[in-house]
This record gives structure tokens, C-alpha cells and sequence, in this order.
């Protein structure tokens, strides 16, 4: 497992979307703004800003125009917006967003709960959110949620995965990602799923969005990894806690996942130091602790003193 | 990574010791019994039931020779003590260890702040406890801390601790653990050492001891299963932090490791749901939560209704 420095993982950070949709207490639109503003300066490849959706459905994000409008744009740095339909697309491309990302569930269940459709007619909902963004040439990548697992059916069959994933590619999706949204996947299987996804179709940007809900979610990235995954979607502290699990972690953390990466030699292009200070901000704005290790221990670099005696 | 059931995993059970031995407030006596005394009905390999250790040094554990006394042997469990000298080891073979753990560190300057030895120094004192355990007729095992990297020093250099590794199996280990102290590695390290320590001896039982210090326990659990080590240290919930991050999580969580593991379908001979129960009653022991997230969010397996509308 030498690594080469070619071999660099891509951060998708998505804490001021997938992060603060889960908070009680709402984060005020300057404190976002300030937030993806610095976020823009540490490195990441892309920063989902904020999701275009319902504000009576998920209040927390009901200033997603505000804060699309309001942040600077750093060169190099992709900002994606989540949208659920042709009314979040029409506002996150209205709002300048760089890129759509369209997420669904693998499963009926989850999907049904979510969105009130089967996989499916989410799916062909979709082919009208495609042929808008074509039109204001903006990229469209599709999230499969529930990926790994579905809190309500269970094991969800890869074979079922990637016959979505096939066919969001022939939709013209620009990339893809495989969630594992309740934090129910496991390494043996995340490196089937990515083996699969990429022999599918080599060239198209994966992502993976892990949850730490059960504690492996950065042995899943590792596993992702190994599997040729190089694309991961992280949130700073590891916010972002699934509805079925209080008291559980959320997304796997952006600072411990680019600690583990770069300690083992593969590059993230992010600044560590910069991450774990705004890490170690999140708890004034969301009025908790986060989940967090790195912000807690320090990198593995950073020595202590012997004891004298 | 199709595992076979015959890959299955050991689990030594080390709550009771390097949980225990960081908490600030004492567990009774007949909690401690108690809790080992159910750990023997989960199918864990090997309970590592106290350390024999001056009571002033660690108070926490000053009930050594009672906990020991007063725990039921469960056939094909081996209870083993830590001990960090000749007397620690004479009174856990007189309390009826089955097996003594010989702890030192990779790196002098961790080894001095714990025992005043330097590593060389710690393993010319460990001969006299193998020539009493002989006496005694059993085995002992050697726990190389500090192995991924020590938090006075930095980096260790593997050959170092390879070096280290052949003194102790020349002197007659029964068996090795490599142990990220303070949780200090990375997956790509621990499967080059891993590599290197099964290429030495191959068929010495090798342990690993991970802390989750900085969030990748589970993924250097990974990482060393797939290099072929079938043996993990691991504390029930976790708990087990470190003196130098305060806030920071403990040992990797046993039941989080079970579960990683038999999703992956590689087997424990545990029962998860009994660790689980087990680790829920935690908190009522040590009076605060613990970093375990299976016990907050339930098994994969464990499905939600999916809501009515």
C-alpha cells in the first residue's frame, strides 16, 4: 500500500448542507456565508452549499438563495446545490449554483418517505431537472441514496444500484455518487459496489458519501479507496446525525478523513490546520460538540512534551 | 474481499483494564466481577482482566487481586493480566492469571515516562518474569506500545520496533500485540508492519491494539485484517481515551468492531447483541457516555418502520 502523491483524494465538503440540515438551531445566513468563505481558502475540491428545498420540509436551509448569492467564489472550487426537483433547479441555477446534484433513493421505502415517489419516477422526475441544466449549460451530478442499505428494507441489491447508476449515466449525469446515508454499509461491500461502479463506466467522477453512524465510516473510505474511489464527500466535525440514531455520528469528518489520507502519504490538496480551526468554530455556531476526532487530539504530528522528572 | 468464514477474528476484551485504568472514578470491586464474569458468556477470545500495577500509580485497578480471584473461568476464555514487573508478575500468577501481558514501549522516552527504563532497560527486566512464568507454566505475552508512533517522539521506526518484536520471541513470547498507544497510525502504516511482523514469525499469535484517538481504529482494524492479522484488542464502548487528548474516544469499541466485521462477513464468535446490552450498562458504571456507536444507533439489521402517510 505505497501510495503515490498522483493518487490524490478529491473533498466534496458538504457541512453546510448535509451538516446543518440535521441542527436544531437555525445558522444564521452571515455565519454560513463566513463559513463556505473560509472552507473556499482550505483546499476542498468542491463545496455543496446549501440544498434548494422546501423551507417548511427543512428549515434550516430556508436561505439557500441568500447564501448562494452571498459567497465569494474562489477559482478551482466546484459549488453545488442539492435540489429534489424542478423548482429547486430552477432556483439553485437562478442562483448561480455551479453544478445540480440530484439525489434519490435506491429503495422504494426511503424514497417514498422522502419524496413521495418510487425510485423510479424520481428518476424520470429527473429528465426534465437534466434538460434544464443543459439549457443553462450547468452539470448535473445524481446522488444514489441509500446505496448500502436502507434503514426501512434493509440490504439494498447492488445489482438494483447499478442499474440506476447505469441509468442516470445515460441521462447525461456528469458524475455520480453512491451514499450510504444511514451508515449501514460495510468495507467488503463498499469495495464490490466501487469495483462495479467503475468497471461500469472508468471515466466518470465517483463520489462516495459515507455516514460514521456505526463507526466505519472511514474504514468504508479506506475500502472506497483501495477500490479506485479517489472523490469523498465529507463534513467538517463529522456533523450532520441521522434522524434514527440520536446521540450518533454523521457524515464521515472532513479533517479526520484528509488526517487519515494524508498521514498515509495520498494528498488531499486541503490545508489540515485551516480544516481542524474552522472544525473547532462549528460548536459556537450549532451549540454542541461535533463528533470529531482530530479537532479533539490534534494530527498525529502534533508531539507533547516529556514529563520531567 | 470475499472473506470465508474460516478468517474469523479474535476479540480480547480489554475494558476492564485500559477502559477501566483511565476513568476517574473507581468501579466497585463486584461491578468489575460482574461485568468480566458476563464478557466470558459473548464468545470473546481473551478477557484481559486487570493490571497488576502499583496502586498508587493506578488506583483505579488497586483491586487487582480480588477482580482476579472473583471472576467465574468460563472454559476456553484465557483471562490474562497486564504486569509491568517482576512483583506485578508474581502476584497475578499467585491470583491465578492465566496468561501475563508484558507492556513496554518502541520509544525510550515513552517507556521512561511510564517505568524509568528505557525500552532495552524494560526488556532486560522482562527475563526474570519469563523464567517465573515458566516456573508457573504459563505463557507470556508481550505488548510492544508506542509501535506507530509515540506521542513524545513522533514517528518509530518500524525497524526498531521490529527489532524489538524478535527480542521478545526469542525470549520466549507466546504471542505479540502491536499497539497504537495513543492512536497515532494509519492504515497504510499498520499494513507494512503488519506485513513485516507476520513475515518475521508467522506463526506467533499476533495482537493489535488500536485507539481511535484521531477516528481511524476501525480502518487500521481494516487495514491489519486485510495484511492477515486475526487478533484486535478492543474495549467495550470504547472507552479507554487518552491522557493527551482529553475529550478524544478510547479503544476501538468492541461491539463497533464485532459489527464492522461480521457485516463484512468475516466472524467473531461473538454475540453482538449481548455486547451491545453490555455496553449500554457502561455509563452506570463510569457516570458518563461512552464513544461506542452501535449501542447508540443499533445494528444495520436493526430496521425502522418506514412512516405512514
Amino acid at each position: 500500500m505505497q501510495e503515490t502523491r498522483q493518487d490524490r483524494v478529491h473533498i466534496c465538503e458538504v457541512v453546510a448542507r448535509d451538516g446543518f440540515q440535521n441542527e436544531a438551531v437555525f445558522v444564521e445566513t452571515a455565519d454560513k456565508i463566513a463559513l463556505i468563505d473560509a472552507l473556499s481558502e482550505t483546499g476542498v475540491a468542491k463545496i455543496e452549499a446549501t440544498a434548494f428545498v422546501s423551507p417548511k420540509a427543512v428549515p434550516a436551509l430556508r436561505d439557500a438563495a441568500q447564501v448562494m448569492a452571498g459567497i465569494r467564489r474562489a477559482p478551482g472550487v466546484i459549488y453545488s446545490a442539492l435540489v429534489p426537483n424542478l423548482r429547486g433547479a430552477l432556483a439553485a441555477l437562478e442562483a448561480g449554483a455551479d453544478e445540480l446534484n440530484l439525489v434519490f433513493s435506491a429503495s422504494d421505502s426511503h424514497n417514498l418517505a422522502n419524496v413521495r415517489m418510487t425510485s423510479t419516477e424520481s428518476l424520470r422526475a429527473f429528465e426534465g431537472i437534466f434538460g434544464l441544466a443543459r439549457a443553462h449549460g450547468k452539470p448535473v451530478a445524481v446522488t444514489i441514496a441509500t446505496s448500502f442499505g436502507c434503514p426501512f428494507e434493509g440490504p439494498v441489491e447492488a445489482r438494483r444500484v447499478l442499474d440506476f447508476y447505469r441509468r442516470c449515466l445515460a441521462m447525461g449525469a456528469s458524475g455520480m455518487a453512491l451514499a450510504d446515508t444511514t451508515g449501514m454499509g460495510n468495507p467488503a461491500q463498499v469495495e464490490r459496489l466501487v469495483d462495479a461502479a467503475l468497471a461500469l463506466s472508468p471515466a466518470t467522477p465517483l463520489g462516495l458519501h459515507f455516514h460514521n453512524t456505526r463507526g466505519v465510516g472511514l474504514a468504508n473510505a479506506l475500502a472506497a479507496y483501495k477500490a479506485g474511489a479517489r472523490r469523498f464527500d465529507a463534513a467538517l466535525g463529522g456533523i450532520g446525525g441521522c434522524p434514527f440514531a440520536p446521540g450518533a455520528t454523521g457524515n464521515i469528518c472532513t479533517e479526520d478523513t484528509v488526517h487519515m489520507f494524508e498521514e498515509m502519504g495520498v494528498s488531499t490538496g486541503t490545508n489540515l490546520s485551516l480544516l481542524v480551526s474552522l472544525s473547532r468554530r462549528l460548536p459556537g455556531l450549532i451549540g454542541h460538540e461535533t463528533p470529531g476526532q482530530v479537532a479533539k487530539a490534534g494530527r498525529s504530528c502534533d508531539l507533547h512534551p516529556a514529563p520531567t522528572r
